[in-house]
């Protein structure tokens, strides 16, 4: 479907499905994190998908080329995002697939029912606060520091929406790893599975991968680490892997 | 100082200051996890350190070797092992450095003084309850199972015994990340940072350092990913570096 371009906005391929994105690189673009997390998650195609904080929705597109999910929903507070992803999936014909919400994550479990979702995806603010933010109304603000929604707000609504053995998938930055686990844990989302993000072999890793299941036992897996770069400029093969290339 | 050998017991090199210690290869011998602590693990000279179930008295031996601590105590509840730690002390002339005490790990609260050492190591048991145990009172089984003592049990000794501010080192196997996060949390030793130990690049960790602050604020590192082996049999440079050879 043929969709209006606004002032600034450019249309990026996905390398997937020939899956198409409306971004404005003035206001926020997603980055590699969204990506890997659509790697790192698994879903089946009867599952309902919720994914919270949804942006400009690559998320939700990204799951459906990669796990033709029955259906997929993406919640989004800020009205320009939430237009920008729904003209998205009208360019990808996927209205019939994919709904866009526009709402507050604080608000979801109002929104949507209680125990609907086989798997609920993430990709939150990772900064504490609004310390050192001179716009905290911008998107990028808002997309990257918890202005309008805190780590608890997002793990206490996921834990409302799951259905019980439903899956949780988050990406968030490993400096609060400990808060991490310990919020998923008092919600009784399990952590399951995860995958530490080292940018190289050599150095800290910048992201976290994690999966959570409600109601799940108390062992989990570490998985292999995921290492981005072989050389500045060169990915490993793996990342070209997980971006379809 | 010359000591005595019992049957089936034998003297290894620690390749740490001409340290040595004294093993039986039947009932148990020191592995990997406690040296990779002993070099992950941070000591000043003037620290008080402990070492909870110290076994035949290895991280004692190399935390004093490495950082020469002002004094170091093993607490340790089989008796053939703590004798085996103390000639071990005898035979490198660390009487006057290092401590070994036959005891209960669940009694240490009540051995030691509340918040009277800088520092506390521990390599506990890694595996859940006696499950799979044909002889639980073995001292392997005793070592690597909790028979006689859980993670709550050093969590909640260690929350007493440390100084405000005193650092808590611990290796434990991957697989109980998200409780020992919580168990941490819980008690307020609060993790600041962690490294995964791959035994290959592309494998799975086997082994978490982590280290935890009693008192200290929510912010942690994990750091650089350490990897073991480069090829099957070759240890990669940073493992020889800390074994010392």
């Amino acid at each position: 479907m043929k969709v209006e371009l606004k002032d600034k906005e450019r249309i990026d391929d996905l390398q997937r499905n020939g899956y198409q994105i409306i971004q404005n690189p003035e206001k926020f673009c997603f980055g590699m994190d969204a990506v890997l997390l659509t790697g790192f998650a698994h879903a089946r195609e009867k599952d309902i998908l919720l994914d919270l904080g949804t942006g400009t929705g690559i998320i939700p597109l990204l799951m459906e080329a990669k796990y033709h999910c029955s259906h997929l929903t993406g919640l989004e507070i800020q009205e320009e995002s939430a237009d920008m992803a729904r003209r998205s999936v009208a360019l990808n014909d996927l209205q019939d697939r994919i709904d866009i919400v526009t709402g507050d994550i604080k608000e979801a479990d109002r929104i949507f029912q209680a125990a609907s979702f086989d798997c609920i995806t993430c990709n939150p603010p990772y900064m504490i606060g609004q310390h050192g933010l001179t716009n905290p109304e911008e998107p990028k603000a808002i997309a990257r520091h918890e202005v309008l929604c805190t780590l608890e707000d997002v793990v206490s609504r996921t834990a409302k929406l799951l259905k019980p053995g439903g899956h949780f998938y988050m990406v968030h930055r490993p400096f609060r790893l400990a808060e991490i686990m310990t919020m998923l844990v008092k919600y009784k989302l399990e952590p399951k599975r995860m995958q530490l993000v080292y940018p190289y072999i050599d150095k800290e890793p910048n992201m976290v991968l994690i999966e959570a299941v409600r109601g799940g036992r108390s062992r989990m897996t570490v998985e292999k680490p995921l290492i981005v770069y072989q050389s500045p400029g060169v990915y490993m093969p793996e990342i070209y892997d997980i971006y379809g290339y």
